[in-house]
């Protein structure tokens, strides 16, 4: 059993060479479980290995952050990438950032699919097959990071891998448990203190309060938070600190 | 030690989606050694994948084929890349490769820089130091593949790295035992016959005849020969046969 | 009016640095336009211009086969790019096209538009509109090459654009006149007598063979072939005897 | 002539999705030249199109900000192309931004190459005559902005092109006139008062002083300012105010 009551998990990483994604590196100071992108969307050899090389240093577990191939769309893009294929690039993405993150002295302890990826094996059946297969390629002790209630849990749970379900700090909850989509009011949270208490009762009464003032029970072994603004990498202190406050131990879910 | 004569090898995987380079999975019917692409010039995770495959049914020993980040100029430029930055696209190169070799039933077993990088290094002291880090980061008992007397060969020993020299069944040699270069007379054989018996003779006698007639020491552990085109196959398929009608072992160098 | 009675056309430029398309000249001798790719699918910027020379040296008019951003996947995988952004993509493509067209003494006479694209806008409204979109903002004037009944032939009209509806040589149509799904039997013919005998048939009487003995109407102005493969080419060069045997003039629908 | 006493020109356009350049757009509002971006280093094409729809808007004149193919890189390491596909990319590029800037309500006016490029052709025979060739191919009225007494400017002369002479604001100069190298003391200013009084200086006198405290001609149509920092977007702006507080027309060269 995990010595911690909670995980924190950000997604980091993603500089790529002049262009630098803010508190990048400021997040891994806040966080227990970094997503180190594998520049299929982001992030490139030399970031993902100071990425590991940094969060090696600050005690943070590390995860393969995995992509379809799309650089330019930031992985934020659909693409209808036959299964088979999808597997062969992202076995490529964990086996690349495993080498770099053993140069770092650390290693690859799970995997967390970003952007449009993750949205897509929400529901998309080939697709989750996909990033199974994958996990089974390279490790198959390897969590996956998923959305309770997904196809993508489902499929992972089925052929035996394990499954941390992680909740989200800043985003409303509808009374069924789901994320309020982003084009509806109360989609999006911004206020510090209302944002770290709302992870405060996930983690202690693992509920949250939904959109209509319902509460609904949220089952997260991971809470992920943002560290690429100002205001994100604020919010995501703010959760740590209250966190502490309340006399969680905040760590990895391993 | 090797149970084997000598090692035959060859570039494989660098087929890319719709553009498949002819002879690609023929040529590992004949070579006792692959030098997969690992998507940087060539090849993506599927080709990488479906060659490991197809390496391991006919116990072919799989190696990377690391190269510049140049998939549009096919490795084949010079590009002015920090050392540093240079070590940690190798490993990145390498250890996507070890994933897709594992999840094909085998693994890496030696490293061979590829095109315009295998060319730097054998006098480019930054390239050639980046390439010996980044295997250093990755399995320092990994052996390199390298042309004797380069700067690589001087670094990698010094570094304690296992050095394979080889030689190179189709190009003409200079009484100083380097290659000629392409652009002079004598740089490229093509007679399938007389390529089979220089490389007969580098096996058994260790020495090639130049171009001004006279014979030089060659000392190689491996030969590379070619499978990109229906000729290069064939010259190939018949190096092989000379070899083992001469009564030597065809393998692996490990 | 245009002086022709048939255009023929086929993709070109589709080579790649290493890897070379087969026939991907050859074809130029055969078909009446070109569509010359623009570095998103496949080609480069000195293929394209290459291509755009060979071109007009043999007379054969130059268009623009633009893509989604997909040169990994060969344009084939439907990308999820917002509508926007899609167009200023084309517009990139056509753009760097006519400045190599000119470059190379002809100029961009039309637009194409590739794979998982073309074969989306015959439904995708976003994305049809895109590609409409683009064509009025490089060039209102340009004509589009359409599956007729698609979408985006919709759109176009609507818009104010010149449609050039096409055919293909050798596909297979269903008695709604659209093209057998590849899945199905018959969906591919490989008889160049037959196929050569069909494209007279469209060019002089608008009628196809279906795949159950029916006949029905064909209106295209332009004929697709393909020169991708020796077989390809061999059918192209059959199909354009047959026109010319038959009296017709084979030339571009401008 | 010009109705203007001296150009201000920038790199505009070097976002990329995710990845944002501060002060991007800010600098249009203090330049008279905007160098866009053309995607092979930075910028993509919807970036390009806003940046010269903003740059339209205010009245800043459009160049084609060209580079190697290198958008991993930022286009700052020099690739070993050869001169003719070099020439080609660059025709791409310019053509691409054509198309863009004409669908912005402007047009593509000058040229700049960009980093490794534009430091390559100082000296780089081959390169500087790719450079020449590529814009005689597209347009060869448009000028090329250009270090005073490179390659570039003199085999740009040869061939009967304007170049335009643009000096930095913010570098140390020797007493010959040219840059101190980046890695010695004085390569770079910081202190916007001092770089405001030494454009100003430029702009009147035709001096600038030097880092060993003597005055060196300099004769330059354009000021180099940047934008992509705010410190360095302050600077831009206190150098055009100074420029008009003495009373001269800030404009294009054109």
């Amino acid at each position: 059993m995990s010595p911690s009551d909670i995980d924190l998990n950000a997604d980091c990483g993603e500089s790529l060479h002049a262009w630098a994604m803010d508190g990048d590196e400021a997040v891994l100071r806040v966080v227990s479980s970094a997503n180190v992108a594998c520049g299929f969307h982001a992030g490139d050899p030399t970031v993902a290995r100071r990425t590991c090389t940094v969060a090696a240093e600050h005690g943070v577990t590390v995860g393969a952050q995995v992509s379809y191939d799309d650089l330019k769309g930031f992985g934020r893009r659909f693409i209808a990438v036959p299964r088979a294929e999808l597997t062969d690039q992202l076995v490529y993405q964990i086996g690349a950032l495993q080498a770099l993150a053993r140069a770092s002295g650390t290693g690859v302890r799970y995997v967390k699919p970003h952007g449009a990826l993750y949205n897509t094996i929400v529901h998309h059946e080939e697709h989750a097959g996909a990033v199974v297969d994958a996990v089974r390629d390279v490790d198959e002790t390897l969590p996956l990071l998923v959305l309770p209630g997904s196809e993508i849990e489902r499929q992972a749970r089925a052929a035996g891998l394990r499954t941390v379900r992680e909740a989200f700090a800043d985003r409303g909850y509808t009374p069924q448990a789901t994320l309020v989509p982003r084009s509806e009011p109360g989609a999006v949270l911004h206020d510090p203190e209302q944002i770290a208490a709302r992870v405060v009762r996930m983690a202690t009464e693992h509920v949250v309060e939904t959109v209509d003032g319902s509460v609904v029970a949220v089952d997260a072994e991971s809470i992920c938070v943002h560290g690429d603004t100002p205001g994100a990498l604020a919010i995501a202190e703010r959760v740590r600190r209250a966190l502490e406050e309340a006399g969680l131990r905040v760590g990895s879910f391993l």
